[in-house]
């Protein structure tokens, strides 16, 4: 299968989307269902993100931990709405070899109740707060329909959990959280994302605040890309968890947690991918640059000067040097299936002349550099490259907003791949029907107002909301 | 609890273990037996060893992939041995949310099997072959007696495998990869191991050869560091895994797998630590320099002297800087305690002459040297640190290797905290007697022999064989 199998995004976004996995070889399906396999350069994606999310979080004193898979049933019942959230997507575990357990175990879908109880032996006094820990892991929460890094029922991500003495700091950290990663969507993974607070029924089951960064993907459906949630005391009061003041009186620790996972390769495949191929911004790409030698006659000086240049590049980026001798058009085309940014092609003539050619995966542009200079152009171009990347995904986002304030004209705008603003009286029940009736949900809240009708309920309306189809 | 809570080696080895991980808040447990919690310094142990085996695996090849958790009972049970030798530690899994699983699933307690159901989705021709995919996860396994890190019932991991055409190039990387992995316990977490082939019942389920890592521990046990297996067709047979050769044949590629696991923190704790606490390799150490600021005055010199020493090493190594006014011993037992292997204790009349001590954690040596040399004093001192730790281990291990042809005699010198060597004759069901008996085990084949009789059966011996008792 090549790039021209690729199926066109127009025709049908969905299977545009399956197809472009599938030829590009970037994930695989395992025997499991809705679990997938992560092949070398998927996994490379999301080690690059690691990396990325750690530098950052180690700068504002968040230090990484790790908590067993396992968590007793009886525990996770403790917190009501949290276990109403995730009942029916809990795998159990009955079975330790032939034995049955005396309690079942389930895998973690998230680790807020691990969290709580390791927090309870480590914390005692006000001196270890505020406690930052964040932990890497799988997670698993079984789904009826299922794609990769979409939904998944294993995913991997990170979940950062605090502890603070006041309600304030812990507002105020699940807020400084969201920021990192509105940063990080911008410049790293060069997604335009629209941050807000969640309404009611789209909260995580057991916060009082979930604040959520949504983009709008190429389809006009949203993806909720990062959430940053303040659970206040929900699981601390429940779990026991009690730390001393400065006055040696035991008071109850605020808590939030927050996370980014594999979703996020979806969310990048979906806002930059396009119908050759795959498209990563230059932070996440598994290669950065591709240099094409073109030197059937096995020339010295071609040899030299590409040689020169993969020297020149090989220790600041992810670069690979392609020497094999099928044709420019095939080679070029794979790079683009695989969504390198950045393609340099050299043969004889480039060679005699000192220069070669630079191809930009975003748009197709070609510029022909001297090889002397290609450190200074490759730096250029990367940035470009990202700076376009983002502009693209900025302006369609831009364009795709609109105001209205009546249901017919949302659903209208909608269908037309387009996310709508109006205004929100409703409330749980009225979120529910407007899902189950329209498919259609409340992603985040734009701003508080007065004097404006619900758009669905006809009630007065207090918020500004944005609504959409979302993955 | 203090350094001085740290129960002696000499008065009861296991506790010292045990209070040397609770008194170092290395390790912590949770609510799920045998399923431990790693410390924001354990965890960045691991990390420290994973980034240092990727370093070296990505050096030959080998490339990161991920595979899902679970894995179907029925495609467990179809390797015979395999499952023979994990069925009684399956965690399984028999519900999704309230429904009942068709098929039960289980947790990987190794990943064979998802491997060889991925390498059937890949490989198509001999272009492909060797392929060399690495997964770093968590793997599951029921155990009854579990100790941190040395026998947990979950534990992480890095699992290699490999495929080849043929059987010598297969073998050839079984063995390569042992050499990387005893290199890499050699030089990077100082440990003496000898490197050798399991006898029959040691073998890993499934293996027809298993080279392991044996080193031999402080109170005389033997601890498996490594292992890397030929498995021949034994999966890719029974999996249908296919290639074509340059004579469009369809053959049967060879298989190899190897791992290095968190037993290996287990390993070096058991190796180097002491009575005063844990001692890390410099490569390993969470934390490798820590400066103790004695400055209760807050003098300017002061501040400014060790400022600059901080900043003379911060982007070189993981460095410290400690300004709270505690005592300087305290502060000292407190890095001794968390195995620090060098301290620089900077006060007034240091900073005065422009000099300060630097302490060695191995052996507590001072040695006062001038700020202004700070760099390359403690670059040597550092270097010097892990040949002193591997020198001292490899000098306990070679002490405590004594060669013996009774069964008597192993036993008096295997209590006395040594490992023999015995010239061996028996089978597998000897093997397991000797282990039931006096829970003797053979760790590894030294070589072949002639003309000997075995220790134990006292049949005629064909090898020369390590024995020990073994974590």
């Amino acid at each position: 299968m090549l790039q021209k199998d690729i199926i066109k995004q127009e025709d049908n976004f969905s299977e545009w989307y399956s197809s472009l996995l599938n030829i590009s070889n970037f994930v695989h399906y395992s025997p499991i269902k809705g679990m997938v396999i992560y092949s070398p350069t998927a996994w490379q994606v999301w080690q690059n993100i690691q990396k990325e999310i750690d530098r950052r979080f180690a700068t504002i004193g968040i230090v990484n931990i790790q908590l067993p898979l396992l968590i007793k049933q009886s525990e996770f019942n403790k917190e009501k709405q949290h276990i109403e959230g995730f009942k029916a997507e809990l795998y159990t575990i009955t079975h330790q070899g032939d034995e049955k357990l005396d309690e079942p175990l389930v895998l973690r879908p998230t680790s807020e109740i691990a969290f709580c109880n390791y927090f309870k032996q480590i914390l005692q006094n006000y001196k270890q707060l505020p406690l930052k820990y964040n932990q890497w892991c799988s997670v698993y929460r079984c789904e009826k329909n299922t794609r990769p890094f979409l939904r998944t029922c294993e995913f991997f991500w990170q979940e950062l959990h605090t502890l603070h003495a006041s309600e304030q700091e812990a507002k105020q950290t699940a807020s400084d959280i969201m920021n990192v990663y509105a940063d990080l969507l911008k410049y790293f993974f060069c997604i335009p994302a629209i941050i807000g607070e969640k309404t009611e029924n789209e909260r995580f089951a057991g916060a009082n605040i979930t604040l959520t960064a949504e983009a709008l993907m190429q389809d006009g459906q949203a993806l909720q890309c990062a959430t940053s949630h303040y659970l206040a005391t929900n699981f601390s009061s429940i779990f026991g968890i009690k730390f001393q003041d400065k006055d040696n009186l035991y008071k109850t620790p605020l808590q939030t947690s927050a996370g980014i996972s594999t979703r996020i390769i979806g969310a990048i495949i979906l806002s930059h991918a396009d119908n050759k191929g795959l498209v990563w911004p230059i932070g996440v790409a598994p290669c950065q640059i591709a240099i094409i030698v073109f030197n059937p006659k096995q020339e010295t000086l071609v040899i030299e000067s590409s040689d020169e240049i993969y020297k020149t590049l090989k220790n600041n980026y992810r670069v690979i040097i392609d020497t094999n001798n099928e044709s420019i058009g095939g080679r070029i085309a794979n790079y683009e299936v695989q969504g390198v940014p950045i393609v340099i092609v050299i043969g004889h003539n480039d060679a005699v002349n000192k220069k070669c050619t630079i191809i930009r995966r975003d748009n197709g542009n070609k510029s022909v550099v001297d090889i002397s200079d290609i450190k200074s152009q490759v730096e250029k171009q990367l940035h470009d490259f990202n700076i376009a990347i983002y502009n693209k995904a900025f302006e369609r986002t831009n364009n795709s907003i609109v105001e209205c304030n009546n249901i017919d004209d949302a659903i209208k705008y909608i269908n037309d791949k387009k996310m709508v603003i109006a205004p929100w009286g409703g409330n749980d029940q009225d979120e529910k029907q407007l899902k189950a009736k329209y498919g259609i949900t409340p992603r985040c809240i734009k701003q508080e107002i007065n004097n404006q009708q619900c758009f669905y309920t006809k009630k007065p309306a207090s918020k500004l909301v944005y609504f959409a189809r979302a993955y």
